[in-house]
């Protein structure tokens, strides 16, 4: 993990790269249980329980994949970010983003996700606003995406374009 | 780059992971000085002279990137295919590809060039089935690109589908 503390080490005043640091641009969130208050935090560590990621995915319904590839995939992705909600001394993942990269120029976004108990109150986008900047302060100049159909509105509104000058993108099927 | 040795060693038929093997698949290109025979191969090695990858970038009219970038580039992708013209002795660069991933799920493939003196014969299908074999041989399910409006075609006839399910590629600008 040094290699990842160095790298965003100071560049992100609202991630704290040695832990995670509160985020408080209004994400105070509303406490369920009516008493604790809670806040929400954002992390680019890379040591996340898997069965909890695996938790939130389920929760959002996606296939279930193999733990092994899941840790392997975060190990070789240039940017992990998470997200957190902080209740007393309980924490709890409710969203995920990371990115391949060749660390140079291009940056591709996968898996980005928000349980569903939190969405609808800009959290999601918050979580973007998180990884595009990291990313910046990379010099990653080519941030980009697959967005299902009914997300593109929503990635539109964080400055991402569709098929700009044409440009497809493409998936390879076995023939 | 033991790491890449070891990771496409015996894995390839086509491709010798030590050094670089022919590539005979009726590849022999007819030799345009009309006198010394020609052959095309491939190579994963990641030692290539920067300059003379920037010769063929800008013979296609690509613009020029900071050889320091290009550099960081190459060392962190995934996989690296160059595609050569061996005459005797000489060596000339003539094809390049490459692909970041996390190495479990994901490849978005990068920087696909064939010297404009060496398209129109097949050449850039080898190179993309040199590349999608390499990534199929890791295990990656999900191979995809971006493309320009004027190779969506070629990149059809190799499996490649545009917007599958109405997924977009998207490009983020700053706002």
């Amino acid at each position: 993990m040094g290699f990842w503390k160095s790298l965003f080490s100071g560049s992100d005043p609202l991630v704290n790269p040695a832990s995670a640091a509160d985020y408080s641009e209004g994400l105070q969130a509303s406490g369920r249980a009516g008493s604790e208050q809670s806040n929400i935090f954002f992390s680019t560590e890379r040591d996340i329980d898997l069965y909890e990621l695996e938790e939130l995915c389920d929760a959002v319904g996606w296939s279930r994949r193999p733990i092994r590839k899941v840790r392997k995939a975060i190990q070789h992705s240039f940017l992990v970010v998470s997200m957190w909600e902080r209740r007393g001394n309980y924490k709890r993942l409710i969203g995920f983003s990371r990115a391949t990269s060749d660390h140079a120029f291009n940056a591709t976004i996968w898996d980005v996700v928000v349980h569903p108990d939190f969405q609808g109150r800009g959290l999601g986008k918050a979580l973007m606003q998180q990884v595009i900047r990291h990313l910046r302060n990379e010099d990653i100049s080519n941030i980009t995406l697959f967005a299902d159909p009914h997300v593109v509105d929503f990635y539109n509104q964080l400055g991402f374009v569709a098929d700009p000058e044409g440009i497809k993108g493409m998936f390879w099927y076995p023939s």
